[in-house]
């Protein structure tokens, strides 16, 4: 308001009246300070003006004339250093107390931060008994003690760099599909549908009094999805291009760093697919193009993982960014494990699954960099994979990324979309009935098409380097725990 | 890579042999031709160029010498025209099946249409018997006829441009909170919590043999969320606008118009409130925003809505879009209703929660556009709302978004910050215990805050002005009902 009332004073004659108005707007305006986040007043946005800013106290440092507070409201990693005289100083101005501070924001002289604000006001908003305080200042706790805390953990450095992180991986991860002409579907998180045929899904019924076993609230079983992929299938004949970005479960009992009860996945699904290339070109342009927006935007985050928590990723992460993903077949694969001198503890032969060892043995084969393996044993891949029709090795159009660290990234396949293959394989596992509506898909104007799903924990277990995927969730669960 | 090369050649001199060259460049070309998008195509991006272009049938009408197909491939609602000479006809060029088309891009003569695909090859990929298909040529399926097929309703014109106008209002949403500095959080699917005390949540557990009652996977009874509000609060303190976008559950044995068991809220908290004022900014804000930029990218699709499913609905909408909300208090709404000579099913007093016969009242009388109740009654609220401590009439901070033809849209209060009140109250209803985490976030640098909750099925009746929520998600999930 201040603003437009003294531009049209600008504009028109500035005689002595309009300058003593003008003096006492810009009172006025002393008064009522423009509110700024951190990394707004960081970027110098309002510079010698005045402003008011709250957040949370990260330091204090009480000098002899003067009063440093670093204060933070989660809009960036780097802090805005506040300067107080000495007596705006409080005893409640303690590590993790909410404040509001008013001043002037002044360039500063200092290196370290573009700006600085010269508090005329300094307000405790909310205290923090720094002795109940699980974090103390200064200190850098591991990200297993800040673990035990999931409703005050977002307060330190690394967890909310990482909460950033993960929000602009996520942003970064819709604008990839939305630029490239992809449509977000909302796939079901309740269904009817066991789509790996894999057991380890949780049910779901009304909680109170325990119901008969014929009296479901669906009037079937429902369980919470493991997939969205053949509801993104049902999407596929009718819009080319098609994913889904949302929570997926499974009942494991398992409390290793690999494995959560609910996780994130990205799911696409393509129509009119050639081969797997088509796929393949999706995830590494997919993966690169989040990875560089990341590492563009949440530049001091990533540092901060960089740095102080997994030293030495970087360089990782840089070659991932620059090569290409090489691409090797299963049976390749398995010629590389078998002329192995290393000693795995599952052995390797043509038909034998993948374990984790092998696949970081493979990443490493090929230069510690993302990996695609591709054409999987037919056996090995569940009624939906594409049947190669070869001999005498059978495979299946199936697809793996494999990256450094962590093993299977994204798994993908191009589908069966052959009504009489489809059929028959269906009918042999005894699922015709229950995927009757799935096999509609490929009566009704089927086309070829193929999909991948990628774990988002995972994507960010590997470009930060983070070793525990409960590390990288803002509330994990998993077998015996479910805090808040 | 002809076009690098021939943008070479016509910087060298075109010499016979580099023409020969040239020439031989362009039939090359002419053989691989680019693939494109029916939206793109529709663009006019190669005209006059050869393209292929993959989708599924939606009409064929064969004339003396020409073929006319329109083809669409979820791109846009509106398809594009297909010429082949006759001899291209082929039995199986029928509504639905699936086709590829090569031939050159041309600007079409009809106003109807900007371009059209002049074709000199027409190849069915998929058949699509329209004996058994349940969707008829030229046949406007209603709404509740195309739900009995919900692996093949995105194949009709309504059902795909619900889905795009979906999709695209989830972008213009996120896209709100970016670019208002808002984060973006994944709350919890699976929780400990019953954050509403409401009852009606579903119960998680592994499926399988039944378990014994004290013998949880989580070692705690764990639900479906009802709300992410709780886990939100979390992050407001250390992040001072954070919001999430995410499937809720209510374990409602209700099959009516306007509730489902699965359905998506937006969520989000303001850190350092000062009044309602900072919450009712931020919904109107986004539903403005939301909806212009719906407006924007989908007006064919919200056409079609309009024109063919809800007659009248867009006037009613641009309405809602020009004009302010306008703001009453409950205590207002309260005499509002009580002077109104309609008779209520509900009786109306100071104390009574509204019902949906009174918000649509409500939103009638102050002009059928969306409008704010705020100050509800303190004993009709949850735990968390801020005490007004007011007397005699004693109200929470609370706010509720009421909209035309749907009720209530969104829910919001500022969260009680205090301590003491808190404590108190937690206590009253005996929840100290089980709530003491959330005590926690009022003991260490507590700040006033508040946040709201938006249905998004709603938002999108609200808008399209479609009367049965079934209608608006892409798997609908209810009481009886879980197909696929």
């Amino acid at each position: 308001m201040f603003q437009a009332a003294a531009k049209t004073l600008s504009v028109a004659s500035t005689s002595s009246v309009s300058r003593a108005i003008l003096f006492s707007l810009r009172h006025y305006c002393k008064k009522t300070p423009t509110k700024l986040r951190v990394s707004e007043a960081l970027s110098g946005a309002e510079l010698g003006e005045n402003v008011k800013v709250q957040g949370w106290v990260r330091s204090v440092r009480p000098q002899k004339a003067n009063l440093f507070i670093h204060v933070s409201d989660g809009s960036s990693l780097q802090p805005l250093q506040i300067i107080a005289g000495s007596e705006l100083n409080d005893p409640l101005l303690t590590f993790g107390s909410a404040i509001e501070v008013t001043g002037i924001l002044k360039k500063s002289p200092h290196q370290k931060q573009p700006v600085e604000l010269e508090a005329d006001r300094v307000r405790v908003v909310g205290e923090c008994n720094p002795v109940d305080f699980p974090f103390k200042i200064k200190e850098r706790h591991g990200l297993e003690y800040i673990r035990q805390f999931p409703h005050l953990r977002c307060r330190t450095n690394a967890f909310s760099s990482l909460l950033r992180i993960r929000s602009e991986a996520t942003t970064a991860i819709h604008s990839y599909f939305k630029d490239n002409g992809f449509m977000q579907i909302h796939t079901p998180i309740i269904t009817s549908n066991d789509c790996e045929g894999a057991g380890e899904l949780f049910q779901v019924e009304p909680s109170g009094p325990v119901h008969e076993e014929d009296e479901h609230f669906f009037s079937v079983p429902a369980f919470l999805t493991v997939s969205g992929q053949l509801h993104l299938e049902v999407m596929s004949g009718a819009f080319s291009r098609v994913y889904t970005f949302g929570p997926t479960f499974r009942a494991e009992n398992s409390q290793s760093r690999r494995h959560l009860a609910e996780f994130y996945m990205v799911e696409a699904e393509v129509s009119f697919t050639e081969s797997l290339e088509d796929l393949t070109k999706v995830m590494e342009d997919m993966f690169r193009s989040a990875t560089e927006h990341v590492l563009a935007h949440c530049a001091e985050d990533v540092d901060l993982f960089h740095k102080h928590v997994t030293p030495g990723h970087r360089d990782t992460l840089d070659a991932m960014v620059k090569k290409r993903f090489p691409v090797i077949t299963y049976s390749e694969a398995i010629d590389i494990l078998n002329s192995s001198s290393q000693k795995f503890t599952f052995p390797t032969y043509w038909g034998c699954d993948l374990q984790t060892e092998h696949e970081k043995y493979l990443v490493k084969h090929c230069g510690n960099i993302p990996v695609f393996v591709t054409d999987y044993p037919y056996d090995l891949k569940p009624f939906y994979a594409r049947d190669n029709q070869d001999h005498p090795e059978h495979t299946a159009a199936a697809v793996d990324l494999l990256v450094p660290g962590v093993g299977e990234l994204c798994g993908g396949s191009l589908r069966e979309e052959r009504l009489d293959l489809l059929s028959a394989r269906l009918q042999e596992v005894g699922l015709e009935d229950t995927y009757s509506w799935y096999l509609d898909l490929r009566r009704f104007g089927s086309v070829p098409h193929g999909g991948f799903g990628l774990g988002f924990e995972r994507y960010l277990q590997c470009i930060l380097g983070v070793d525990n995927i409960k590390d990288v969730i803002p509330f994990p669960r998993f077998s015996h725990s479910c805090l808040l």
